[in-house]
C-alpha cells in the first residue's frame, strides 16, 4: 500500500502527511485552505481540489479533522468519498471524535469491503513532526497489519487496543487523565507558591517519586512562568473532555475527578482562555485562589 | 557526623536505618515495639530501651514516626530528648506531618543551637529498601550541607526545597497529586474496561503519552488485577491528605480535585480499606460504577 | 379552546388529563399501552388508537412524553401530527426534553400557523392529581395567554418565562437545585446519623432555618427510613441532569455541584437503584461512608 | 432563674441579650469592646468591666463568641469564668464550634455541679433581632428543661437534639446544607441569566416546586442584582465550612457537595469577599463562567 490521500493538513496533519512522504509514501492531500497544501507540494506531495480528488485511486486515506460531524460530512452520505474507494482500500481516521463516530464508519466499510480504523493520536505537534506520536488504533487485526507500514510512518507507539471505536475510547480516557492530572499539578505548585517554597527544587523532587509525570516534566515550568503558549490548545481539550464525560455517561461508569476537570477547562474557555496551552488550568487555580 | 540514633523503625524506618549501618554509620536505635529493634542488631546497630537512650551521644538524630503527636512528644516538651542533644547535633523528622509541626520543632532546636530539618520522604517500603527514596527537605542550607552524607546514604533524589516545614508543605503537594493521579488513572480504567477495551494495549499506549505516569507505570497492574496489596496502605493516605487539605486552607489555596480525592480515599477508609494500598481507588469507582 | 387532543397517559399525564375533564374540557387521549386509555375513558374521555385519532379536530393539543426523541417523533417528521392541526391551534409539550426540542417544534409551528409551547412541570405524581403542579413555560405571550386556562387546569403556579425552549431551561435549573439539594440533606443527615443525633429534632430545626427546604419537608423522612419508594425516581432524574448539564455546558456556565450531583445520580443509576426514588440519594451517600 | 451573665454582644450577641431583658431577665453583659455594653445599658442592662464581673451571681450564662478558642479562654482553664460559678448554675455556649469543645466544656460543668448546654443559633440578625432564631441544643434534658425560658426568650424554635455536641452537629449539618443550597441556587440562576431566561419569573416557579427554598426565597433577589451586603459574612461561613468538613472527616462521612461548596467559600475569601454576604457564590459562578 503506497498511495495515501491525506484529507485535514493542519498543525497536526500537515507534518504527519510530511513523514508519510519522508517514508516514501504517495501522497495526496486536501485541506479547506488551500495555503497548507501547497505546504505539502513543497515537501513533495500532490494538491488535491477536494476530497473526491484526494482520495481517487487510493489505497489508504487517512482523515484528521476537528470533529466528528466533519468526519461524517467527509467520509459519509451521499457525498462522502467512502463508497468512491475500491474494496480493499482502507480508511483510517485519525482525528478525535466521539466512538460512535468511528462505529458508524466501520459499519459503512464493512458494507463496501473498505478497512476501517480509528486511530487518535497523543503527543501533539512536536510528536507529529517527529514521527513520535502515540497511535491507538480500533479495528480489524488484518486491517491493522495491512497498514501498520503508514502508522509507524507517523508513530512511536503503535498499538491495537480493540475492535472499531476503541480507539477513540482509549483517547477519551488518555484525555481524562491528562486534564486531571494538568489539574492536579496546578493545584500542588499554586500551594507551594502560596507558601513560599523553592518550586524548582520542588519539581525535581516530585519528578522522582510517584508524583512524577509527562505532565510534571513538560508542564510544570509553562505553569510557574505563566507562559501558556500552544501546544494544546484548551478548546481542543474542552470539546475532548465533552467526549470523554459522554462515553464515560454511556458506559454507566462514574468519574467525579474527571468531571470537576471538565468544568474547570469549561471555566477556561468561558473565560476567554481558549487559545492558551491546557497547562492554562493552572491559571484557573490562581484565580480561584485570589492570585490572577 | 557519624553517631546516628534512630527513633522509629517500622516499614520504612528499618531499612533507611540499615542503609545507614551499610554506608558505615554507628546506629542506635528505639522502637515502641522490641522485635523491630531485635532486627536493626541482627544487620549491626545497637539497641535502646527509650528514646533517650537512643539519642544519648548521637551528633544526629533521626525520627520515622506516625504522625504529629508522635513527633511532639518524643521530641517536645518535659519528657522530650531535644533537649537532652548538644548544641551543634542534628534532628531530622522524616515522618509526614504538618509543617506546623515542623516548624515548632525548628523553633526549639533555635533556642538550643540544635540544627533542625523537616525531611520527608517518597518512595515507598521499595525505595526505603533500595536507598532510593527522594528526599524533600526543609530547613537551613548549612544545616542541609552539613546532614546531606546521612540523607544521601538513603535516598536518591536529596533536595532542599526551602526553610523550616517546607520540606512537609512539598510532600503534602506530593501526596496531592499521587491521589489525583490515582483516581484520575482508576476512573480511566474502569471506562475502559466497561467498553471492553485491551487494557493492556491502553496502558501501553497511554504511558507512552502526555498521560504517562509513575502511578500509570507501577500501579495500573495492580487497579486492573483488583491486587491491592500494599505497598502504601490507604489508611496513611487518608491522615497525609488530612494534613494537605489543612494546609491548601492555612494558604487560601483552592484545590478542587484534591478535595474530591481526599473524600474518595476518606470513602475506602470508610468502607474498610485502610489496609489496602492506596490504589484501592479503583475498587471505589468499581463500585461507584456499579461493578464492585 | 375546549377541545384537547393528549398524547401520553403515563404516571403523570393521565391525572392531568383528569383534571382537563374535571375542569369541562373534551379530552381525547392516546397512549402507547392501552390499559391507560381505558382509564381516561372511565373519567369521561375519548379513546383514541393513535396520534393522528387524537388530534383529529383539536384545537389544543398536549404530549407528555418519556424524551425528546419520542416528542420528535409524534410531532415532526413525515409521519408527526404537528403538520395535521389547523392553523390557529396551540400545541403544549409538557414532557422534560432539550431546549433544542422545544424551539425545533417552535419553528415548525411557526410554519404552519399552529402556536407552540413548551411547558414542563415540577410537582411530582401528587401535584398531577391535585392539579398543583408547577408549570414553567417557554413561547409567545399570545399562545400563552390562550392556553392559560388549559394550564390552570392542571397546575397551581403558571409561569411564562420566557421566548421557546425557556420552560425546558427552567425545568433543567430545577432539576439541577432539587438533585443538588437532594445530595446536601442526604449527606448532613448521615452526619448526624453517624455521630448519634435525634435526627427527628434535628430535622424540625433545620426546617426552620435557612436550610429549610421543600426537598427537607418531604424527603427527609424517606432518606431516615431508607424507604425510597417513587415518587420521583432516579432514572428520569438522571435523564433529567444529563439535559441541564448539557444546557450549562452550551450556555458556558460552569456548575462545578450540580456535575457532581450528577456523577452520583449515575452512580445511583449504575448500582441498581435507578427505579428507586430521587431520596435514594442517601443511599449512596450512606454507601460511601460505609454504613449501606 | 432570672439573672443572666451574657459575654459577646456582638451583631447576633447584643439583639439577644436585648430579648432576654424585654422578657424580664436581669441581664449583666460583658463586651470586649465596651461600646456594645453601653447600648445594653441603654436597653436596660448592667454593665461588666470583665466576664468574671459578667458571672458574678449569675444563675444563667450564655456566650456567643466568635470561635473555639475564645469560648476555651473565656470559660475554661485558671482563668476561665466556669469555675466561678455556683452549683446549680447554668452556661449555655450559643458561639458556633467544633463540638469537641462542647463536649470539653460540659465535662468541666460536670465536674464542678454546672449544667452546660451548647446552644448554636440560625437565623441570622433578623432572627437575633426579632427573636425568631433556631436553637439546636445539646446537653442533659433536665438542663434543657431549666433553661428553656430563657431560651424561648431568644428563639422561634428550640429543640433538644442530643447530648453534649449534638447542638454544634447539627449546626454543621444547617451550615452544610445551606452553603450547597446557596450554591445549586447559584449554578441555576447563572445558566437562566446566560440564556436570556426572565428570572423573576423564574424564581417565582421555582419556589412553587421541589426546587424551594428559603435560600431561593431570601437569597435569590440578592444573587440576581449583585447586591451582597451581609447578612451573613462569608468568612464566617468559611470557618463554620472549616468545622463542619472536620465533623464529617472524624464520623468518617463521605460529603462530596460539601466539599466543593467548602473550596467555593475558601475561593471568594481567597479573593477577598470575605466580608459580602455568603450569597456572593453567585460572584464565584459567574466568575468562573466569565460573566464577572
Amino acid at each position: 500500500m503506497t498511495t495515501v490521500g491525506f484529507i485535514g493538513l493542519g498543525i497536526m496533519g500537515l507534518p504527519m502527511a510530511r513523514n508519510l512522504l519522508a517514508a516514501g509514501f504517495d501522497v495526496t492531500g486536501f485541506n479547506r485552505s488551500p495555503a497548507r497544501t501547497d505546504l505539502l507540494v513543497a515537501a513533495g506531495g500532490t494538491p488535491a481540489d477536494d476530497p473526491h480528488q484526494a482520495v481517487a485511486g487510493a489505497e489508504v486515506v487517512i482523515t484528521m479533522l476537528p470533529d466528528g460531524p466533519d468526519v461524517e460530512d467527509v467520509l459519509l452520505g451521499p457525498a462522502g468519498v467512502l463508497q468512491e474507494l475500491s474494496p480493499g482500500a482502507i480508511v483510517i481516521d485519525m482525528s478525535t471524535v466521539h466512538p460512535s463516530v468511528a462505529r458508524r464508519v466501520a459499519e459503512e466499510g464493512a458494507r463496501r469491503g473498505v478497512g476501517v480504523l480509528d486511530a487518535p493520536v497523543s503527543g501533539g505537534e512536536q510528536g507529529a513532526v517527529n514521527g513520535s506520536l502515540s497511535i491507538m488504533v480500533g479495528g480489524a487485526q488484518r486491517t491493522f497489519e495491512a497498514a501498520l507500514p503508514v502508522l509507524k510512518a507517523m508513530g512511536g507507539t503503535v498499538t491495537l487496543v480493540g475492535g472499531p471505536g476503541a480507539g477513540q475510547t482509549v483517547k477519551a480516557a488518555n484525555q481524562l487523565i491528562v486534564a486531571v492530572t494538568l489539574g492536579a499539578v496546578a493545584e500542588a505548585l499554586t500551594m507551594l507558591e502560596a507558601v513560599g517554597v523553592d518550586t524548582h527544587a520542588a519539581v525535581e523532587v516530585l519528578s522522582g517519586g510517584l508524583a512524577g509525570s509527562k505532565v510534571l516534566d513538560t508542564k510544570a515550568a509553562m505553569m510557574r512562568d505563566g507562559r501558556f503558549t500552544p501546544g494544546f490548545r484548551t478548546a481542543l481539550h474542552h470539546k475532548d473532555m465533552g467526549i470523554a464525560m459522554v462515553v464515560a455517561r454511556e458506559a454507566g461508569v462514574v468519574t467525579p475527578l474527571g468531571s470537576i476537570a471538565a468544568q474547570e477547562i469549561s471555566s477556561l474557555v468561558a473565560q476567554g482562555k481558549g487559545d492558551l496551552d491546557h497547562s492554562s488550568l493552572k491559571f484557573l487555580v490562581d484565580r480561584l485562589s485570589g492570585r490572577a
